[in-house]
């Protein structure tokens, strides 16, 4: 019988609570032995370490967030921390660990697999969808359906009121999230930080529009532009003529029942993981790509910059 | 055959749609023929006047703000555009008048009806619940149900994360959103404009949670009280030693499909206002206290300040 | 110090767990010490009853359904299972009981007060809003709004494809929740038990709605009626000429995330009924109606059949 | 300049708004003249085929259903019909057709461009997603979040209440929408066409698991199974003594607004299926899988069975 654990790291995100489910479930059906580390890495540190049950996962298939907690840790980048954390894994007798988070989370776990030989797998989880080497990271799908909602709920405000909205979502330098807000809500213009723009060149077409008829603007801004949303708002008003609202949907954005997508990705992201290991994967990240879920390296996770789907990119420049 | 024409005024609210859509089947239903008054009075002035029929309402029953805009109106403060609009509605044979809006919205009204004779019937329409002599205006149930789904959605990263959070919701000088969502959300702070606090008050008690295993608070304050929500965020982390975050909730709160309760009463106050004018009330809001639906004057509405509900506010010095 | 305990029975409902949070937070500031009474009466007799914390009802305020179980029991309505239950609670010092639960619940109580002594109040809970005495009962608003969920997803259905849909919903021997989602959905057809109907009288205007282009209709019917729903669905296929569906919603109205007014009713009746407890009211059923909340007696609820309100009934002869 | 024009038949799905919006967005930014034909093919043949702008998708993204009706059509089986429909499309210039819908509506599709030449690709849309070659049809995973909602309001109440829960998906002989709900609900039994079963193999555990404490079961079952739902509630009262009901989700499966997921796809499918016509392909239907977006046969699409995707089917036997 051999002990297993999980931890959270970085920004929380809608299904990491079903991943944690099915992580007790399924390493419970391998004859595992699951742990629970809570507070990611200074969880680790401090020995906030737990055997998990059944029951530790009922009624949570359902919650956003995650029910282990989540935190940054600088502790963990110096030595003497991650020797106390191998020391108690060691009294624990865990060899395995499972961590949900970004690329930051990860580059971490590298340095801790070569100094004390414990296996890892890392699960790529941010609703920024800004890790390299895997096209999906958990969370964004929620994510995206909770930004749906607000851009619904202001489209109804602002064609009521005559306005342009600014939409501020989050993404950090990736503007993943707004691209796909943009396409599937007939947003009227989207600026993410992967795409130069000028505001100039949409001024005559926008006046046209108004002079057409139309009553409304919906912009969609990444929050890694170069520009904040107040700025783009004071171009309507002074340019396109048009009175506007600002609104930065922040935190609501990480919340909020997983979707299926996203409980059903946990699922196989768990999956994947716990077989990985036991089958002697000892140092990767379970990643999602066109040809089905792969184990990468560290190193190709987390070397290079994610690009923008070049599909999706270049429906940019279409209507 | 009589001619009868709705407006709406002010922000827009949900619950603007469904009304519409009563009144649309209400008054023909009466044998009068309705008219839709389209971007509030500012419409009444530029003869943006329209009859309306049901297939102008079908499908709208559901969508949040309203079908046929609304506007501020500075044009309408002026003598010379009201007797446009006066103008307009004699060409169309239209004597009575609904107006959904809010109490500024009223007050030109009541100049109106003098100069002019139109009978009128006012209902109130904000999601700010600072309508005096009535105790709901419409809008406000959806409003609350959105602010939920965002406090539920920070909650679940508050949660993960170790947080204060600081919700700020819409309400200009009422507290009542702030104060009605505390209380179904089970916040830990709230902040409104009738009470005076003092943070200081607070610390001993926070810290001492934090003491006890609280992991996170959510702090839901009203726009209209003194210090911005950044100032509380800076409290937390300074006073209280927790690392925090503001979302202010901004206009989504304003959009939406609308409750069962907000349909409910845009049927029953448009039924009351389309009856009351039938009846020779002509210069009246219709309002929603403890005794039912009642008419009150312009007067009496918007004299005065509305006082928030005693019994909610002295929840605040409950648990 | 007193002890005071809180139970459910009969049907669950959303905006028991909002109740539960807040007896436990109100019963503690009054210096009482709460307890909770698993399984209804059942739990009473076999006595699942233990004492309750923050701890317990951390988290629980938006789930629908209960925490501490529902249910119906055969064995209260005998004596000897009530002396047991007596005993139990001697045995721990309660000598207050809180009962969320519909008349069928209340009923056995005021046998159980008469026998023994032990203090109740009665909150009204039950999503057919049957009980009378009282305008509102716990769960209505909730179970309304999910009704509304699923009326808006079959209307979209309904007119891509040019079908009748009859939905029935539930709601016993009373059309209250059929005929609010009727005037709030805007459907063509409510049948309720409260009122005579011959389908034979619709024939006509319903052929000359097709004739003027209608596509669809939705026909919301109580589960009360004297008909089974599949026989309107007949009358449409063989009277009226269109295909016709049966949807039956079920359960799904009983659950899902408390409204604002449920939770804060939940608020309200709760603080109503350990005030009326701690004033001496030993007996009694918290109620709400035009005139705020009042207590009544277990005859007075239990006495009479519910009336269907005069006003909304009234509106089934309008359009 | 060249016409083309788009068409719903069969079954109605979520997603088919978002793909009409962006298909007369896209194909007027290429310089095609968009029409839609109203009810499926039945349109065709009655003439009900118009030019398509702008406005007639305005605000439609966020709705269910489809704006152009859908419709099953015999006479389009008959060549004098099929005849009709080519009149009708000629006259109107009309040379390619975009075609919403079913194996079922694909089959006459063929027919078709054999007799008349009229150029067509299909895009897979059902709930069911049944079809053969595709990975994804259009509606799938709104009808999965629908379901979702669904379950979790019925597990508030059977964990309330000790029950046994019922809940019947649709799917037709597919079992898709019953096995993904399954895995990403946590229910405790799941039975679909594609695995034989014995309910005689569970009875032990679901006893021990009562024994452990259980206090609810729900089981999601395809409408395709060879028992009727009620058989399997009976299994659960007579065999492992629970009082159970049966839900019976029904048409609220093909409603609600889109998710993020079936407003991209629908943007996606649309662009390559407007794309494919332009670049000579004929008569095929676009799909979705693992390599990306390619072309089928209409032979390649109906003419197997599809079969479950082989890593959910193996999920079936693990917890």
């Amino acid at each position: 019988m051999q002990n297993i654990a999980i931890l959270c790291s970085g920004g929380d995100v809608s299904g990491m609570n079903p991943a944690l489910k099915h992580f007790v479930e399924y390493t419970l059906q391998k004859n595992l032995t699951p742990y629970f580390v809570y507070d990611g890495y200074e969880g680790l540190i401090d020995n906030k370490i737990e055997q998990a049950s059944y029951c530790d996962v009922s009624g949570i298939i359902n919650r956003g967030g995650t029910k282990i907690g989540s935190a940054r840790s600088q502790r963990f980048m110096q030595k003497k921390y991650r020797d106390i954390a191998k020391q108690n894994l060691d009294t624990l007798g865990i060899e395995m660990l499972v961590v949900l988070g970004g690329d930051g989370s990860f580059r971490g776990l590298d340095i801790f697999y070569k100094e004390t030989g414990i296996k890892f797998c890392g699960i790529p989880a941010t609703i920024d969808n800004d890790i390299n080497a895997t096209d999906y990271s958990l969370g964004v799908d929620t994510a995206l359906n909770i930004i749906k909602t607000s851009i619904d709920a202001i489209r109804d405000t602002a064609s009521s009121f005559k306005r342009a909205f600014v939409i501020e979502t989050m993404g950090r330098d990736c503007g993943y999230l707004a691209l796909v807000s943009h396409l599937t809500s007939g947003s009227e213009l989207c600026l993410i930080p992967e795409k130069e723009y000028d505001l100039k060149s949409f001024e005559d077409d926008f006046k046209k529009q108004i002079k057409n008829g139309r009553k409304y603007f919906i912009a969609i801004v990444s929050e890694g532009i170069k520009q904040d949303s107040s700025e783009i708002a004071q171009w309507f008003e002074n340019k396109i003529g048009m009175e506007s609202r600002v609104s930065i949907l922040g935190h609501i954005q990480r919340g909020g029942n997983p979707t299926i997508y996203d409980r059903l990705m946990a699922y196989k992201f768990i999956t994947h993981a716990v077989d990985g290991l036991l089958a002697g994967r000892d140092e990767s990240v379970i990643c999602y790509t066109k040809s089905g879920f792969e184990f990468n390296s560290i190193e190709e996770v987390t070397s290079k910059t994610k690009e923008l789907d070049a599909e999706l990119l270049s429906y940019l420049d279409k209507p």
